[in-house]
C-alpha cells in the first residue's frame, strides 16, 4: 500500500470556511434543548423505576448533551469506540456503558475492555468467542430477535437469534470464562405499542429458566429502545404515555419472573429517540415554492443529505410548522424537499403535508421532534451542502 | 436568537482523534486513482466530439481530481457555492461551469454570480426571477422533465418542466434581461439505454422551434448526465460502450436539429458516475461470517452510514471482490450488512452476493466502481464510526 498518498480528507476542500458568511442563525440548523432532554429523561426513569436508564448515543452525540444526562443520572449505550470516549468525557464511569452492537471490530472491543467496559452484547456464537479473546472475562448479553410490528423504523431482519441459540451461545460464553449476564432485545424504534415488550419479556424469562437448569445465574434483562417521540402521524390520542410503557413492562416482567425474589433480573433500558428527539427543532427556510403540473413542491435548505434521512420511504413524521402558521389561515397540500441536486433528497410526497397557502421564499419551516437521528446523520458534505449544526437552546 | 450558544460541532466530539490509531490502510477506505478517471473523461470526451464536457462536482468533490480533469480539458458541473469555490480552485474560468440546481437559494445565486458564474438551470417561473434579480444578465437553460426510464436512480419526479412550460419560462427569462441560452434535461443516473436521449433532443427542439418563433436565439443543449459505470448486474453483455451513446446522440441531434449550420445548438453533457465510478475501489474488512438461521451474514466494516447510500433498495449493485477469491472455490450466498446498529445499515439482502466459503473475519471485501456517491454520501461518523476517507492511488 505504499503507492497510496496520505489519507485525503475531501470535506475540507468541499466545505471551505471562507464562503458561509457569519449569518445569525445559520439556516438549516438543529435547536437542540439540552434541559428538555434531561425532563425526558426524567420521565422515563420515574416510570420505569428500578430500571437503568442508558442513552443511546447514536441518537445524538452532542458533548453538552450526554454531560448533563450523565449529571443527571443517565447511563449510556454505546456501540463504537468514538461513543465510549464520548460517553466516558461526559463522566461516565466505564461500568456505566453497555456495548450493545452486536457485531464489532475485534479491536474495537479490545478498545472498550482497555477503557474499563465490561459489559457486551452478543448476538452468535462467532462474537462471543472475539469477546472472550478481546475482552477476557467480561459479561455479555445474549440479544433476542424480535418481531419489530408496532415500530416505525422496525430492527427485525439484521440483529438477534432464537431463545434456543441464546441459551447455548451465553452457556458456551460461560465456559470461554465469560459471564453469562442475561438477555437483551429491541422492540423496534419509535414503538407506538406498549404491550410489545410482552413476547420478549416472556421469551426473555424462558432463556433465564434454562440457563438457572444448567447452573448459570443470570440477572441483567436489557429492554432495549423504542419509546417514542411525538410525531404528525400519531393520530387525535397520541402514542400512549410513558407511564402506561412502565405500567406494561412492570406487568410483563411481574408475569414472567415473578413480582419480587432472586429470579426478578436487574433490568435497563436504551432509549435515544424517547430522550432526545423532542428537545430538538429542526430549522430551515425556504428556497423556492414551484407549481409541478398542479402539484406544489416546497423546496427547504434541509434535506435527506443534511440529517433527514428517516424520511426515506416517509418513515419518521416530523410535525411541522411554519413562520406564516396562524389561526384559521387556508392551507394547501405540498410536497416537501431538499436542497441538492439528488433526486432522492424528496422528503414527503406520497403523504403531502398541509402548510399555508402564502409560505414563500425565505420562510422558516420548522420540523418538530427533530432530536434525534439527525445532526447525527448528515452527510459529510453532499453537492457541497454543510452537515448540519447545533446550536444550544439555553 | 441570543439565548443560543455558538454553533457547536458534534463530530469533533464524536469522532476525536486519538482513538483511531495510525494504522495503514486504514479500513474502510476509498482508493482513488485520479488517473483512470482521467481516462474516462477521455474516452467521453472521444465519444461525444464537439460536446463540452462538465463532470458534475456531486459525484466526488476531491481536489486532486477536480484539478487532474481541469488540466485534462474538463469543465464542471456545481451545484452549490462551495462546489463554485472547488472547481474555481481546480483551476476551472467560471465560464467554465455549469450551475445545474434547479432550484436555488437567492444568496447562492449572488455568490456563484459575484465569482463569475454566468449560466444557471431554472426550470420555474419563479426561480427565473430570483435568478434575474440575483445574477442580472446571465444565461439560464431551462430543464425539462423526463421519464427516467431505463435508468437504475431514476430523476424525474424532482425536477423539470413541460416543454410548453419552458418555451414561456424562456420567453420571460428573457424579457426579465436574461439570455435564454437553451434547454437541459437529465435522463436519470446510470443509464443503460442509449437511445434514453431520444425523445428529450426531440423535445428540446420543440423548444428551440418556439423560441426562434418567438424572435429568440438558443444556442445551448445541456444533454445531461447518466452514463453508465460497471456494475453487478449489467448481464453478460454490459451496458454499451460509450460509442453507442455517442452515436445514438449524435443521430438524435441530427433528427431533431440537422446535421450542422445554425439551428444545431452547441452541448454539454454532465457526466459524474460515468468519469469517476470505475475510478474508485472501496476497501472495507469483515467483521464477522454469522449464521442467522441459515442465511450467512457477512458484516463489513462499511456501511449505508459510511457512504454505501445507493444500496438503499439495492439501487446500485457494486461488484464485489475478496482477499479470498480465487478460481474454482466454492461460493455460497451471502447477505452483506454495514457496522452500525441500525436496522437500515443493510446493503444486500433481497439478491444476495455469492462470496467466497471460506470468508473469514479481517479479510478485505472490496467494492467496485465506487468513486462516485460514496464517500460524499459519507455521514459525519454516525454511531461514531468515521467517514469514508478517500486515499490517492499514484
Amino acid at each position: 500500500m505504499s503507492a497510496l498518498a496520505p489519507v485525503v480528507d475531501t470535506r475540507q476542500a468541499a466545505r471551505p470556511s471562507t464562503y458561509a458568511g457569519p449569518s445569525t442563525p445559520p439556516s438549516p440548523y438543529l435547536e437542540l434543548s439540552v434541559p428538555v432532554a434531561v425532563e425526558h429523561y426524567r420521565s422515563l426513569a420515574a416510570a420505569l423505576p428500578g430500571t437503568a436508564v442508558h442513552y443511546a448515543v447514536k441518537a445524538n452525540p452532542e458533548p453538552a448533551l450526554l454531560r448533563a444526562l450523565h449529571e443527571a443520572g443517565s447511563s449510556f449505550d454505546v456501540a463504537s469506540p468514538a461513543e465510549v470516549l464520548a460517553a466516558l468525557a461526559a463522566g461516565a464511569a466505564p461500568d456505566e456503558l453497555v456495548y450493545s452492537n452486536p457485531v464489532k471490530r475485534r479491536s474495537d472491543i479490545a478498545f472498550a475492555a482497555r477503557h474499563g467496559v465490561r459489559l457486551f452484547v452478543v448476538d452468535s456464537p462467532e462474537e462471543t468467542v472475539k469477546v472472550a479473546a478481546a475482552a477476557p472475562g467480561s459479561a455479555v448479553l445474549c440479544r433476542l430477535v424480535t418481531s419489530g410490528e408496532g415500530s416505525d423504523w422496525p430492527l427485525s431482519r439484521k440483529y438477534g437469534c432464537s431463545t434456543g441459540e441464546a441459551v447455548r451461545i451465553l452457556v458456551a460464553a460461560a465456559a470461554l470464562g465469560l459471564e453469562p449476564a442475561g438477555v437483551s432485545f429491541h422492540v423496534g424504534s419509535q414503538q407506538r405499542d406498549p404491550e410489545a415488550w410482552g413476547p420478549p419479556i416472556a421469551a426473555a424469562a424462558r432463556v433465564f429458566d434454562e440457563l438457572r437448569a444448567e447452573g448459570l445465574r443470570p440477572w441483567l434483562l436489557d429492554l432495549g429502545g423504542g419509546f417514542p417521540a411525538r410525531l404528525a402521524d400519531d393520530g387525535a390520542a397520541g402514542c400512549p404515555p410513558l407511564a402506561e410503557y412502565g405500567a406494561a413492562i412492570d406487568r410483563h416482567l411481574t408475569r414472567a419472573f415473578g413480582p419480587t425474589g432472586p429470579d426478578r433480573p436487574r433490568t435497563l433500558v436504551e432509549p435515544g429517540r424517547g430522550i432526545v428527539a423532542e428537545a430538538g427543532l429542526l430549522h430551515s427556510r425556504v428556497l423556492a415554492v414551484i407549481d409541478r403540473g398542479g402539484t406544489r413542491w416546497v423546496f427547504l435548505d434541509a434535506g435527506v443529505f443534511t440529517g433527514l434521512v428517516e424520511t426515506i420511504e416517509e418513515a419518521i413524521r416530523y410535525p411541522v410548522t411554519t413562520s406564516r402558521d396562524r389561526d384559521g389561515g387556508p392551507r394547501v397540500p405540498c410536497v416537501l424537499a431538499g436542497p441538492t441536486c439528488d433526486s432522492a433528497d424528496v422528503l414527503y410526497e406520497q403523504a403531502m403535508v398541509h402548510l399555508p397557502a402564502d409560505l414563500a421564499e425565505g420562510d422558516w419551516v420548522r420540523l418538530e421532534s427533530a432530536g434525534a437521528y439527525t445532526s447525527c446523520y448528515s452527510t459529510v458534505g453532499f453537492n457541497g451542502f454543510p452537515p448540519l449544526p447545533t446550536l444550544l437552546r439555553a
